[in-house]
């Protein structure tokens, strides 16, 4: 889907399907059937409603699951701001070509397909410390980049990143849409103390330069954010249309979709977070957001690499929900009414 | 192994095998030269150099993963501290058997070789708020059957249990070792508030009862514990001896380890916590023994079931110590050594 303006896109954003009540309401009714006491598999049970209200049937599925990892430049490197060279992030897409990154290896262990996309990676956006990162058209492309890799018949999505830079582009949409500066700068690929000052120096700058468009969420996105962020932006928007439950990886995946929380209040229903990561400001941003993560392992990769270890345990849950049998098939005595 | 008696018993819990600290050390070295940030697999890293000291070698395996799950009677259910009647852990051990479980999924799910053990559960333990749980030869026979259980060859063991009145043992077991009542005692399968005051009241009367052998962790889980947890510790204890590493389950698996850690600093070294689960006295048992769970899913069924979780966790962490490429393989810029 290509959207005309950012006014276009907007308003896709606040017109969102509502997912399927009876469906995540037939799995919980199912739960409490199953040879276990009702409620004791926890966020389990749980997992596999989500799934069923967001897929669209009772019995969910996860035979189709896809993981996109979209690649990106920025020109705000020039500032300083990251531990690694720029030139990394074309050199990490080679890696992931070739087999040899982290999310190759959990893209396998999960059962999931793995696609790249690098978003015009040999030409940066631009410093948002002097100007825009990126100009409506710009924006909007990467956004339909990633609205477009999203697959009918898809029955998860998994959503990462990859681009030297970006934690100072995350940091600075968090400081946009939910105000503060100090509190989403981390260390990102492991920067140090100057660094981390550089960045900070650089989200002030680039908050003052573009404060007139901040209080609008995604002419925030377009100045400070980058094209993978767009991108991520547009892939769970496409998700939700065409009914693909999706998880979340760490801080620059979460802040790429805060618009969507700001432009609608169960804009992010159909996603997950799967783990909060040892980015210092992602704590704070699913707590902001109201996202409570499955995971907390002290990673900070990106790749989606988060998201996707946390497709094993959906398809433990849906496991659980389809082969378990009830008290009555399987002869187990129910919880005792009277006092024993 | 067979153990003559609890004194044997003891020794044998003091003297263990410290691990191998080289193939540990190589894991770190390996980890440091693979395309990622240092450092940035969080736990994942840690996790595959833990495997490798206790299965000692430098490139861990995880072929052949056994979950064993052991299923004991309680006589404490006389005084109705559970929600459920005590011929449910019969009818949950045949459940097993036709496949319908929670953790039957879970095991196919983690690829790992399901072992139930049902310990003498047409004869339950005797009710400890009367007599002591076991004597000495009971207790050790349960802790021996749980030691061969443990084949050489295993590369990962999950460990888990089934017992109706079974968290009024761990609890009294815990009380016994850490002190305290209340803060031990948890709804279990879903007891209500009667019955979780007859609960504690059951604690309170063993306590007495027993007081004269609490000091001793052993003594104390003969006293007031249950086969399946005697049989947890004895499996724990072969890991040990055999290199293999543990993922322990939830409340009572942990209480049943609890003297492993009481009569060695670092007994337990070799066993992680796959979660903390959603009874009680749970997180207060894990921070006691110092144990960081992996989890936090508001699981509370026991089985194993949190334990089996986990597995994929471990393999995708091996997925990428093994399959990723290192910097200088896949030609990948490394850290800024200067200010940018």
């Amino acid at each position: 889907m290509n959207f005309v303006s950012i006014d276009a896109l907007r308003v896709a954003c606040q017109d969102l399907p509502a997912g399927d009540a009876a469906a995540a309401e037939a799995v919980a009714r199912r739960q409490d059937t199953l040879t276990k006491p009702q409620g004791s598999l926890g966020r389990l049970e749980t997992l596999v409603a989500w799934l069923a209200r967001w897929q669209g049937r009772e019995v969910p599925k996860l035979d189709k699951v896809k993981v996109v990892v979209f690649a990106g430049s920025h020109g705000v490197t020039a500032q300083g701001v990251s531990a690694f060279p720029p030139e990394v992030t074309a050199q990490m897409v080679a890696n992931f070509a070739a087999g040899g990154a982290a999310i190759n290896q959990l893209a396998k262990a999960a059962g999931a397909e793995l696609d790249v996309v690098p978003l015009r990676i040999e030409r940066p956006t631009a410093d948002f410390t002097l100007a825009p990162a990126m100009d409506e058209q710009d924006f909007l492309a990467a956004v339909a980049r990633g609205y477009e890799t999203v697959e009918d018949g898809t029955d998860l999505l998994c959503l990462g990143e990859m681009g030297i830079g970006n934690t100072t582009a995350a940091a600075a949409i968090a400081s946009a849409l939910f105000g503060g500066v100090e509190q989403w700068v981390g260390r990102g690929t492991g920067v140090d103390d100057a660094g981390l000052a550089r960045k900070t120096a650089a989200i002030e700058v680039a908050l003052k330069l573009h404060g007139e468009v901040l209080h609008d969420p995604l002419k925030a996105a377009a100045a400070v954010g980058g094209r993978e962020l767009a991108a991520i932006l547009g892939a769970t928007l496409a998700a939700r249309h065409k009914g693909v439950p999706v998880l979340l990886d760490g801080f620059v995946c979460t802040a790429a979709v805060a618009p969507m929380m700001r432009l609608h209040a169960h804009g992010l229903d159909h996603a997950l977070a799967a783990h909060v990561s040892a980015e210092a400001g992602h704590r704070g941003l699913l707590a902001a957001m109201n996202l409570k993560p499955l995971f907390d392992l002290g990673m900070r990769l990106g790749e989606a690499s988060g998201a996707c270890l946390a497709v094993n345990v959906l398809r433990s849950a849906l496991a659980c929900h389809t082969g378990m049998a009830s008290f009555a098939d399987a002869g187990v005595s129910g919880k005792d009414e009277g006092p024993a």
